[in-house]
């Protein structure tokens, strides 16, 4: 709860990602109070996410309370709570049962599935953000394998054993190997009609190359481990139209499958479009150097709902180590004019994005890594992001449960999470072929 | 699929808990084929699910797939299918969408939360009996906090804050102690409104004694031990009515809560009583010696469909180390008739009950075991409990997990699994204070 006293400093944090949640941790007024303000009550480790989503890791073990994460910050108060709007003028963010008022605000509330202006396209090819996102689709898939086992019908059998992801950035590159090992290695022997080696892994992508934000070299690397895990690459193809089991490419072509995931674009959360800032293309709102809304200089915006430009213009990637960065910077400024008083933005310090490369799995023990001029691929980048993983998921328990899941499926072929919850009380999704 | 080849004996087995699963892990006769059906893809461990409830393990380190667990049996298929219905006249099974005809069935489907004649109550106090419900239980508790934290209204806080389990057997117990610890220790800092010490737990037993299975002296400590842990435990008390947020018991006393939990009674699956065979008051079918259908010496019913005496006419009890004796003494039945030919029922061996001894935990170091004449209480038998159940969980990773779950959550008192999941297009669950 904010605390009213005439002194305090109200800080309220929309969002407890990367960035809100790094904001809380770095920031120190001892006479403000913060209030971090998330939907759901766990901060969640998102670069693991299609781990969940492939029964590789559990929710759990990605997920941490964040009344946990923040409960030594004692002038941090939690709130589980919907946001439903926000008044700039008035400084006050609106929730479903309560109004709160704030003296800076920090957004950061990440990005949302974007389906091109085809909103119908998600009940057929789910988007992967959340923790409900990934588990529905786990379900999904198993039970498309459950399926195929029982039916007789050698096309629809095709079609619950056809995966296809749309998207070839890091997320789509990491579900399609993840995915395809899933099939070929885990599930072969369990199954007594269908071989689950037969089952088509397709990864579409519209531009030219997979991983657009890596080399050409690189991206071929990455082409030919999928290709040699049975995943399908084809770039410069396009997707027309999504509907139940089936989706139609702008070439006309037809492809048939129960099991279609959108991991292709990405856009800030609607939130940003009730702010009247300027947006970028994706709905990013367009910052000042130093964070802050153009005209409020008491409203930050950081992580996926901000469009930066670095030195070169460039626009800074929506990754974590970015929003981190962000949450550190937006932390210090507070900080400082909480304890000596408000500065106007151009006198405070310019955010610089300290680019620390890309990384994207492929598999359990191929990745692709970029790291400045330094290109990995292979074994040792695989290494690479495994530590990196490991040394950034928050709470040593996690650490230890993820690690100890990683050596169990790297030596087994077998994974934890194969487990199908959610059917109790529909019968449909037992009975359906559409899945 | 039931291989159709003359020689081939069909064994139908329906349920893949201990009883089912030990059946086929015990059966072995070249010449037959088992078909394995289950309405879920998972083997349950079911002595830890209120952990899963009560946020103290993840849905998967409790559950393992079947399909996984039998994959090395070449001679046995799983099916993830409904049972629509038994007809033992002609020797079949009616699936959603096909029929399957045996030579041997093996109904092993457990049972079902009952409430004694009250079906409406299971909305307002959910029973706990697959993975589902632990997840919409812990949901509930974690959310009930959530709300408390937000409401300005006493009465209603502590309505959030008030958790009743209604029956005092073990699951009731051991549900009660980890709610309390809960409350009283993990979630202790988290909040910066309420106090969740001041949480209530009620344990509610109609009968005399809690644990009635136990000795009076046993069943006093667990209430001392209870009692330490802030449960109050109230027996010789009958509910008379459940309603949405409150209780009535019998005695007209009104008890407001928004987290009620079901675990007062168990009847046999409903299958048992489309058999036209015999059933005792839950449900169960009354078998002959050899656990077979009085008139079907065919079939045969284990674990808690089964009503078995024995040597002194006690019944066996509703545990999982009788569900597997049973298991296995059908399968060395069946392998024995299905090698040398059918025998009638008297020439059968006669099923034999080995009471292991029976135990019950009570919060994070203590518990009650009485094994033959030996009683014990307190760390001995919570690290005999903790012996046995590690031991006894199917498969190595399972193990490995639990293990370092419940040594952080023993050193730290912090517990990894209190996510909420399943929040998502349910404004309606962060928005309602009954829950």
């Amino acid at each position: 709860m904010p605390v009213q006293a005439e002194n305090v400093k109200r800080v309220l944090v929309l969002g407890a990602g990367f960035g809100g949640l790094t904001f809380c941790q770095a920031f120190n007024c001892p006479r403000a109070h913060v209030t971090l303000l998330d939907r759901q009550n766990h901060h969640l480790f998102q670069p693991l996410l299609y781990q969940v989503a492939t029964a590789g890791l559990s929710a759990p073990e990605i997920a941490q309370p964040i009344r946990s994460i923040v409960s030594r910050r004692k002038n941090v108060s939690v709130l589980l709570e919907n946001v439903a709007g926000v008044d700039l003028a008035r400084r006050q963010v609106r929730l479903d049962h309560t109004v709160l008022t704030y003296d800076n605000l920090v957004l950061a509330l990440g990005g949302v599935t974007s389906y091109f202006g085809h909103p119908e396209w998600e009940q057929h090819a789910p988007g992967l953000k959340t923790l409900d996102d990934a588990l529905r689709i786990r379900r999904q898939i198993l039970l498309a394998f459950e399926r195929a086992e029982t039916t007789a019908d050698a096309a629809q059998q095709a079609r619950l054993m056809t995966i296809i992801v749309v998207g070839g950035g890091a997320t789509g590159v990491e579900l399609a190997g993840a995915f395809a090992e899933l099939a070929r290695r885990v599930l072969k022997r369990d199954f007594r009609r269908i071989d689950p080696r037969q089952a088509r892994v397709i990864l579409l992508e519209a531009g030219p190359q997979i991983l657009p934000q890596f080399s050409p070299r690189l991206a071929a690397k990455a082409v030919a481990h999928l290709n040699s895990l049975g995943v399908e690459v084809r770039t410069r193809t396009r997707v027309g139209a999504i509907d139940d089991g089936f989706l139609l490419l702008t070439n006309g072509e037809r492809i048939e499958s129960a099991n279609m995931i959108w991991a292709a674009g990405v856009a800030a959360h609607p939130l940003a479009q009730t702010l009247n800032a300027e947006l970028d293309r994706v709905g990013r709102v367009i910052v000042e150097p130093d964070l802050s809304v153009p005209g409020h200089p008491e409203v930050f915006v950081i992580g996926d709902m901000a469009l930066v430009r670095d030195e070169n213009g460039q626009s800074v990637p929506g990754v974590s180590p970015a929003a981190m960065q962000m949450g550190r910077h937006v932390a210090r400024i507070i900080t400082s004019e909480c304890r000596t008083g408000p500065a106007s933005p151009p006198a405070r310090p310019v955010f610089r994005y300290w680019n620390k490369g890309l990384m994207a799995t492929i598999g359990r023990s191929a990745a692709v890594a970029q790291i400045g001029r330094l290109e990995f691929s292979g074994w040792p980048a695989w290494a690479a992001w495994l530590l990196i993983h490991l040394v950034f998921l928050i709470g040593f328990r996690n650490r230890a449960a993820v690690l100890l899941q990683w050596t169990y499926s790297y030596f087994t072929y077998k994974r934890g999470a194969r487990i199908i919850t959610g059917l109790e009380g529909s019968r449909e999704l037992l009975t359906s072929n559409h899945l």
